[in-house]
């Protein structure tokens, strides 16, 4: 039996539409909040920074155009881990590093711009930490003829310059936030002109930029419901990749930072979970920012500013800035309100890991496996080993599917760190999770 | 009509054996000569070096498992690059940047890796200028469970930290060159302490460490026949491809530096153009490292120290230190003894750029395509665009086909010189290619 078993579809299995999981809750989503009136606001006050077109299920043509430059992407069974696992269970691994940005954001960016384009839009504003999303929409941003401003938390824009020169590249222009291009900025610099710059503060840049400016809109790269259903090709092509393989999933894991991971290839299975399959979807976070394992659930700001809406979602306070881990990507103190939901529901599980293992998980498997991992993926691979362990201690086969969500080729430093011994684990912010609740509106 | 044409084989089209050309060559290679009789030396002579099994060609079932992982590579037709050329050409392209080192590296890598274990070797030496060859070494050496030692070039190793890391991740043992390990590295040391090394200093090591060591055998990346031999894959699969997109090319491009990826592509095509298809070859290296376009067609060491045999080839003299231009894979004085006895017969053509036109393809290419070049490869692309756009003054259609040898993901400090206008061109260097050859024996 060879050791490489991949599973691939020709191009006219890309998915046609996304999933839609919102008909299927067990209790519905509970509204977003005016964050100055505090009362529900339908999709329509959305209007001003979001093209209404973004609900929409069908995929269009132009999408799918350009889904096709890497899409379907591969499945693989991890034959040569199993091994090196000496377990009895079959693990599987979904791979978004194909893309052009190296991870999945692209299948939301790219539908991103599309939808802005269609409503007129010249120019998209985002904010970035690590760099990733901000890659993925100016990559979208140029296929689609938009402009794209990315206000990148200034730390990382001095320590990540070759994610900065990638958006360059694509032609996306980009600010160390904060920046004295906004007002936010601007408020920020005079009060600490050397600010290191935070998620945060970069959001409220962009959705300030947006709003004050007609030609251009804000864009999100995760949390939100169009962006974990525009993520549903992932796992919808995992589906008919694992029925190639002639195999079904005991237990499906995503990492989770904002949620649009997980849910790429968790949501898809969450009509046959509410229809009686045992299947398990399990999410994993960062013992760093636990806001799955041991945040409230409770209505939050998705900003430090506290200018976007409320949204109901399992949350470490928006006060809450996480210790400065390798996976930047998940260091968000929030939670999609349709992940927070179906964890409420027990409909999915959440498990949260140090660094450190998961670094051991993400060497391994570079080498039996060949790729690099990127650290927020490596979050995945360490859950993934941990059941593959269990099935071995319980001598019982169990299937096992993971997202592999981008590799890991501009996180090398973090690797060096990890195999020098020079990587340090936070233990469980208690103290400060505790004081940043506080700040729970 | 879309814009994203991808052909896409499936796995068992991989090709089962590798193409040798040389029984089709309209004179025979001249044989390498021993560097120190000055004698013809044949393939037993290299046996202290290079298990014997490396020049077969049918391909182990052991290596195709492990091209499993990332081949067939697709191949794209590059529809929306040439409605920005607006050209009638039609721009085709392969993309070896899949797998998991980038590059077409692997191919020969993991096949030589698997010969050598065959043979009972235990460890693999090798040299790396900016990393890519060391990486690809470092991964086949783990897959087969070799050790792997590479020294890199030390001003690499400094500038490009990244490259280094990612072999110490497949567990490449990684020094820098010129290092204390080896007697011509200290020879080095002792005269120049703060030596920032070279390609040949690196290869000196390389092969002393190898020649000294029972279970130590050393591995090339470029030059060889069993290496362009391996690359022949490539243009084997684009073969295939380009029979399903019902088209064949009417030029063929790929960059030039040892001649690797050039055989890749181009390889495959030799017999058909021998047998009368009107199919041009064209490689394509940098004017600041001119082997083909104005080197001398004679018997040169493949190293400055003058360990190795003597090749016949084109070659600057290796004496000769090329401009420090950011194609760094293609930065060698010599060629493949093969692609250049091509050369001299007038089989294949060969054309050199200077960087900047290449760095302004590789742009437009990674706005309108997505995918961010290596420096290298963005000299093929170069040379597509000016038979795209000499197709368009022309007025005729064109079918044009070039090897996409790897993304730069590891070289974004180039494109950043590029876009702000830092980027230095170096002159033609003439006289010193002249000093150079003095140094011809």
């Amino acid at each position: 039996m060879p050791n490489t078993l991949k599973y691939v579809l020709p191009d006219k299995q890309i998915p046609a539409s996304w999933v839609n999981v919102l008909p299927y809750l067990k209790e519905p989503l509970d509204p977003p909040l005016n964050p100055a009136t505090r009362q529900p606001i339908g999709p329509e006050a959305l209007a001003p920074i979001f093209p209404m077109a973004l609900i929409e299920q069908d995929i269009p043509g132009e999408v799918l155009d350009i889904y096709r430059l890497w899409r379907p992407t591969p499945l693989y069974r991890a034959r040569r881990l199993e091994k090196a696992l000496d377990t009895p269970a079959k693990i599987y691994y979904k791979y978004e590093g194909v893309s052009p940005a190296g991870s999945h954001k692209p299948n939301t960016a790219v539908a991103q711009a599309y939808y802005n384009k269609q409503a007129g839009v010249k120019r998209l504003a985002t904010e970035t930490g690590a760099g990733q999303w901000g890659s993925a929409l100016s990559l979208a941003s140029r296929m689609f003829g938009l402009e794209c401003t990315v206000y990148m938390v200034r730390v990382s824009y001095d320590q990540k310059p070759y994610r900065r020169m990638m958006m360059n590249v694509w032609g996306g222009e980009v600010f160390p936030s904060p920046s004295p291009h906004t007002q936010s900025g601007r408020a920020v610099l005079a009060a600490h002109p050397d600010s290191p710059g935070s998620l945060g503060i970069a959001i409220s840049e962009a959705v300030e930029d947006a709003a004050t400016h007609d030609d251009t809109n804000y864009s999100l790269g995760s949390v939100l419901n169009h962006v974990l259903l525009h993520q549903t090709v992932i796992g919808q092509e995992a589906k008919l990749q694992m029925a190639l393989a002639g195999d079904a999933p005991d237990v499906v894991i995503g990492c989770f930072g904002g949620g649009s991971n997980f849910g790429g290839i968790a949501l898809p299975y969450v009509p046959d979970k509410l229809n009686g399959s045992p299947v398990r979807l399990l999410a994993v976070e960062p013992s760093a920012c636990p806001s799955l394992t041991r945040g409230a659930y409770a209505y939050d700001f998705g900003d430090l500013a506290k200018l976007t809406p409320l949204l109901k979602m399992y949350t470490l306070g928006h006060d809450f800035v996480p210790p400065g881990i390798h996976a930047g990507g998940l260091r968000y103190h929030g939670a999609s309100p349709l992940a927070s939901n179906l964890l409420k529901n027990r409909i999915i599980e959440a498990k949260a890991y140090k660094q450190t293992p998961v670094f051991e998980a993400a060497v391994q498997f570079a080498r039996t496996e060949g790729i690099l991992p990127a650290p927020e993926a490596a979050h995945a691979i360490r859950a993934a080993f941990d059941e593959a362990i269990a099935a071995r201690e319980e001598d019982r086969p169990r299937t096992i599917l993971f997202c592999l969500s981008g590799h890991g080729h501009f996180d090398l430093s973090a690797y060096d760190a990890y195999l020098s011994g020079q990587l340090q684990d936070y233990e469980h912010p208690g103290a400060e999770i505790a004081e940043a609740m506080e700040s729970l509106p």
